[in-house]
C-alpha cells in the first residue's frame, strides 16, 4: 500500500511511522502545508518523500488526513473531489461538523470517518513516536456511510496499529470525547492560568510542585492550533459539560467554605468511584 | 539510630523503606492505631517490630508522625509531652495548625515541621514504595522554632531521602500547597463526579478515555481520610485558590460559549507557558 499522510504531526506522524514499521504501507508520501515539518519528516525518516497536494493524492492508495480539525474539515471535500479509488479517513477529535461536510459527495463511500483516540501534549513531526496507538481506543463513526471496501481496508489499518476500534455515530462520538477528553484538557489550562496568575507575586512558587500537580496540568502544554478548532467545533457539548463540572467545584467551595466535613467527604468517596473504571 | 513511625501508611512506610535500606535508621518500630494497618507493614518488612503509642516513643531517637493530619495535630502534643531526647518530625500537607498547636509546648524546639512532597494517588501500608521522595521537595517549617541539633538531624534524614529541602513559614507553606497540590486534588475529583454523572445515562462513557483523561483523574483516587482534613485545616487558602480556578473555567465558558476563537486562543497561548516550568 502506498499511504500519504496530510499533515505531519504528532498523530500523523506516529500513524507514519508504525504502518511503515508494521509492513502494512510500502511507501508513505508526506504532505504538509509548512515545508519545516515536511522536511523534518523526512529527515526523521519517517516519510520517504514529500509530495503536493495533488501528487500526494493521486499517488496514494489510502490517505490520512491529519491536520488541525478546522483545516480537515475545509482539505477532505477537495481531497474527494480528486479521488478515484484511494480510500480516506481522518484522525479529528471532533466527527460531526466533518462528517455532515461530505455527507452529500459522490465520492462519500470512499471515506472513513476515524478518531484514534491517543495522543500527548507535545505536537508537531519531533513528537511522533512508536507505540502510541497501540491499545488505544479507535473510534469509527458513520460507518454505514463508507463502502464494504474502504470499512475494511482502514480496519485492517487500526488492527496494524492496535487501535481497539469502537463504533459509534459521529453526533455520539462528540458527546463522549467532550467528556472523557475535552473537558480534561480545560481543566489543565485552567490550572496553569491559576497557578501562573500567582506566580507573578511570588516566583518560587513552583518550587513545590510535585507528581500530582504535573499530573493535573500536563495538558495545559497543548497545542492553541489543535485545541481552538476543537472546542469551536464541539462548543455545545463542551458547554454542557463544562457547566456540570463547574457546579461540582462549586460544590466543593461551599462545602469546604462551611466546614461541612461530611459534604467534603460524600465529595470525595463518590469521586473515588473512579477506582472502578480507570 | 532508632525511628518510630507512627502511622504506617504510604508516606509513614515509604520513608520507613528507605530509611533502613540506606543505612539511616538501625531499627524501625512501627505504631498505628489500625491493627491490620501495622500487621501488614510488619508482613510486608518495612517495619522491624509492632509497639504501642507509650512504647512507641519511649523506644525512639526519632518520631516521624504520619498520620492525617487532624490526628497528627492532636498526637504531637501528646508525643512531646512523653519526649526527654527524641526528634520529631511529621509529614503533613497543613503546617499552620499544627505548628499552632506546639507553639507554647516546653519542648517545641525537638520538633521540626516537615512536608516531604511527594505521594501517589494510592494509600495504606501496601502502597509504600522505595524511593518516593528521590528528588522531590522537602519543606521545612519555621525553622526557627526547632533547635539545631534536632534540625540537623533531620535534615540529615531528608538528604538521605533524596529530599531537596526548601525552607519557609508554615502560614506560606499552607499558601504554597494550595496552588501546587490541594487544587489539583480538587479539580480531579470534580472531573471524576462529572463523568460518573454522565455515565449513569451512558455506560460505555469510558470506552474513550486515554491518557489525557487518565492523567487529569487520577488524584481523584485519594483518600478521603487524608483530603478531608486538609481542606478543612486549610480552608481560606484553598477557597481563594478555587474562586481563581473557577474564574479562569468561567472566562473559557464565555469565550467558547460566544465562539471568541482569538479569546480562546490567547487563553491557551497563556497556559502553555505552563511549559517553562513544569
Amino acid at each position: 500500500m502506498i499511504v500519504t499522510v496530510i499533515g505531519l504531526g504528532l498523530i500523523g506522524g506516529s500513524m507514519a511511522i508504525d504502518l511503515k514499521k508494521r509492513g502494512f504501507a510500502k511507501k508513505i508520501i508526506g504532505v504538509d502545508a509548512d515545508n519545516l515539518h515536511a522536511q523534518t519528516a523526512l529527515k526523521i525518516g519517517f516519510i520517504d518523500e514529500i509530495a503536493d497536494f495533488e501528487n500526494g493524492i493521486s499517488q496514494a492508495d489510502i490517505i490520512i488526513l491529519a491536520t488541525p480539525v478546522n483545516h480537515a474539515t475545509e482539505l477532505l471535500p477537495k481531497i474527494l473531489d480528486r479521488t478515484e479509488n484511494q480510500i480516506v479517513t481522518d484522525v479529528c477529535s471532533t466527527k460531526s461538523n466533518i462528517c455532515v461536510a461530505v455527507s452529500t459527495h459522490r465520492k462519500r463511500a470512499n471515506y472513513v470517518a476515524g478518531h484514534p483516540m491517543a495522543g500527548t501534549e507535545f505536537s508537531g513531526p519531533w513528537a511522533a513516536v512508536a507505540g502510541l496507538f497501540d491499545g488505544k481506543a479507535g473510534i469509527l463513526c458513520d460507518i454505514s456511510k463508507s463502502s464494504d471496501h474502504a470499512l475494511n481496508i482502514i480496519k485492517s489499518m487500526y488492527e496494524t496499529l492496535n487501535l481497539r476500534q469502537v463504533f459509534m455515530e459521529s453526533s455520539a462520538h462528540d458527546v463522549h470525547a467532550a467528556y472523557v477528553s475535552h473537558i480534561s484538557h480545560i481543566t489543565s489550562f485552567a490550572l496553569a492560568l491559576t497557578v501562573l496568575d500567582k506566580e507573578r507575586n511570588d516566583n518560587h512558587i513552583f518550587d513545590l510542585a510535585g507528581g500530582g500537580f504535573r499530573s493535573t496540568v500536563r495538558l495545559a502544554k497543548s497545542s492553541a492550533e489543535m485545541w481552538v478548532p476543537i472546542f469551536e467545533e464541539n462548543s455545545q457539548n463542551v458547554i454542557e459539560v463544562l457547566d456540570t463540572y463547574i457546579e461540582k467545584m462549586q460544590l466543593f467551595r461551599d462545602a469546604i467554605s462551611k466546614h461541612e466535613t461530611s459534604e467534603i467527604r460524600n465529595l470525595i468517596l463518590n469521586a473515588n468511584k473512579i477506582k472502578r473504571v480507570v
